[in-house]
């Protein structure tokens, strides 16, 4: 049976380079983790998805227990049996998803209830919920049920949300069934207050998570105060286990995040971008419905592998954009996907050539540089 | 250089078996053309296409004339090379779109013109513009422009409309430029009037074009008279040229169409069928939002070889559509271009067996069973 664990393989400065060993596969880090909220990465075919070099993939509790639920997931075999992805699955807790919901939702201290946005029917999750319907779901990597503190929060409220979380980490660590080859990860929170995310990571790692996250992040903070946060938290957690930053970002940010210390990373970002035309290039990002692109026979990024810039040009993606054809769409969101698989996958050789600075200063110039070459 | 050719290799009844020899590849008839309206297949990658089994597609000239517009698909090396499509392209002539503008068309004894859909603006398109139009987007096979007669149509309104065609087929004739590999088909029109389609194959024949296709049917006679229409034109029809049928059809009709000697089909219909949920199989069509399928982990078609049918299952499939995923059109949309491909080539074999009576009784038998067998 494979046991799931963590071998730190190097590290260049704070940068780590390393391995997670699943039930369903190894993943090499740093990663990212490509999102398919709906058991779908969207616009992605799972064969797509293995392309572009993705390790592992995250599904959301919260959409899944909806539509079309945990109990119908789970006779179908699980997510990844459902959607035919072969590798390590994480699902997220539900809990980001039913804080946003508003007016829809009402927190007591023992979960969430709320009213579903897609037909108003009344459903509820706790710790215990949560970590059961991740299980019915067959996730390789389980998340612990919290609150995403919002930002910015009074340190007060912050410290109590906080705490509230490490409560329910605790009712999610003794709801996990252990199987071998599954993890579950603890959420670091405590907003931008150094002792309140030093609290955090201290009342987790009592429980003896197989990763930890860093959560609250990435919520309106800006770019400088998260990093700043990372700084103050990531050297707190154990080297021996993984660390994941929820909901990151943008390429900068992943590069930042690598260099403070993170493991995993997700985000919406690259897909949903990729639906609305806008590529991300080694060069920069690029608006492919921008008319300057309208004639221009060169690929979106010529050193890039994917489909869209192997076999097509500026101009006919900027056509298909125009035309509102689903080809588009399909073809930048593998883009965006690949971009974001090579821009881990060469932090991964950097690091373990110990080459990592070179590399995030490699990437700052270039990203800068314009997106494309003057003709 | 390669000569645009047609060689029949064998007969079965009326049925026909033959292969068409074009500057941008060998086509196996009968053969079912993807419909690529603005240069893709949509939702589809031209490799998702290549996969199924395709050997030609089509597209539209007048989507591509208004954008991203002649000259420019020019510059760009025509609509295969833009699109990445390395087999034949046959384009229509812009002809049917444009007479079904309505009040937004105006036509003359030299052609027609109209207003965009899209903004409005004015064109217009004549026997030689249409002709020019469709080398400068590199079609190996260019469609005579002509009026596509309305049904129902007076026997003398389908007269003077078929004879106004057929004087716009000679200017088409005389626009064409001639290049090794490359063909122009001409279009018998005459309603369902055997007289008229007579003199129309008679008409047409005089021009010698490198194929003929059969039009103004599959516009609402149904598929009796449009049976009954085939049965009196393709026996006058050229043995040694390829025939095609135009915007046709459904299953049945195209096995039909095979059975009354036609050689060429194209329809948008599996792609935009797939995009509702509207699925062919082996047993009959399938509409995958129906809540039926919610729970059942059997494959769309247990026969078939697409993605869709090897990698997930009806339960799957329903729910992406329920959620509005883009992988739910992407699989159904290849689904049932693989679906006609199969259809097509299984009409082939049978032809070069002399069974395809048997086919075709084979094929109404198991359509019209139910569209899964019983648990």
């Amino acid at each position: 049976m494979t046991e799931f664990k963590f071998d730190l393989k190097t590290t260049d400065g704070m940068a780590r380079r390393g391995e997670v060993t699943t039930a369903h596969g190894v993943i090499q880090t740093p990663v990212f983790m490509p999102v398919g909220t709906a058991a779908t990465v969207k616009a992605m075919t799972v064969d797509d998805v293995w392309a572009t070099g993705a390790m592992i993939i995250l599904a959301n509790t919260y959409h899944l227990m909806l539509r079309p639920g945990p109990e119908r997931v789970e006779r179908l075999g699980g997510v990844r049996k459902m959607m035919g992805w072969n590798g390590p699955l994480l699902t997220d807790s539900g809990g980001f998803q039913v804080m946003s919901l508003g007016d829809l939702r009402d927190i007591d201290v023992d979960g969430v209830t709320f009213r579903s946005h897609l037909d108003g029917s009344k459903h509820r999750l706790t710790p215990e919920r949560s970590t059961d319907i991740q299980r019915m779901l067959d996730a390789t990597i389980t998340m612990a049920f919290d609150e995403c503190t919002p930002f910015p929060a009074e340190k007060d409220v912050a410290a109590s949300s906080m705490r509230m979380s490490m409560r329910w980490a605790k009712r999610c660590r003794e709801a996990f069934v252990h199987r071998p080859g599954y993890g579950q990860f603890g959420i670091v929170q405590g907003s931008i207050y150094p002792d309140l995310r030093a609290e955090s990571v201290a009342a987790l790692e009592a429980l003896d998570f197989e990763g930890y996250a860093v959560g609250g992040l990435a919520v309106g903070e800006g770019q400088a105060a998260m990093f700043e946060t990372l700084e103050v938290t990531t050297p707190l957690m154990r080297a021996d286990k993984p660390r994941y930053l929820m909901g990151v970002g943008k390429p900068a940010d992943i590069i930042g995040g690598i260099a403070r210390g993170i493991d995993m990373f997700d985000c919406a970002m690259p897909t949903r971008s990729g639906r609305t035309g806008q590529a991300f290039t080694r060069r920069g990002s690029v608006n492919i419905k921008n008319a300057r692109h309208a004639d221009d026979p060169r690929p979106l990024d010529a050193e890039c592998s994917c489909p869209a810039c192997t076999t097509y040009s500026r101009a006919y993606l900027h056509h298909l954009f125009k035309a509102e054809e689903v080809l588009g769409l399909m073809l930048l969101s593998r883009h965006n996907i690949t971009y974001y698989q090579d821009l881990t996958r060469g932090a991964r050789d950097a690091i373990a050539e110990g080459q990592f600075d070179a590399y995030q200063q490699d990437f700052h110039d270039r990203y800068n540089s314009g997106d494309i070459e003057p003709i």
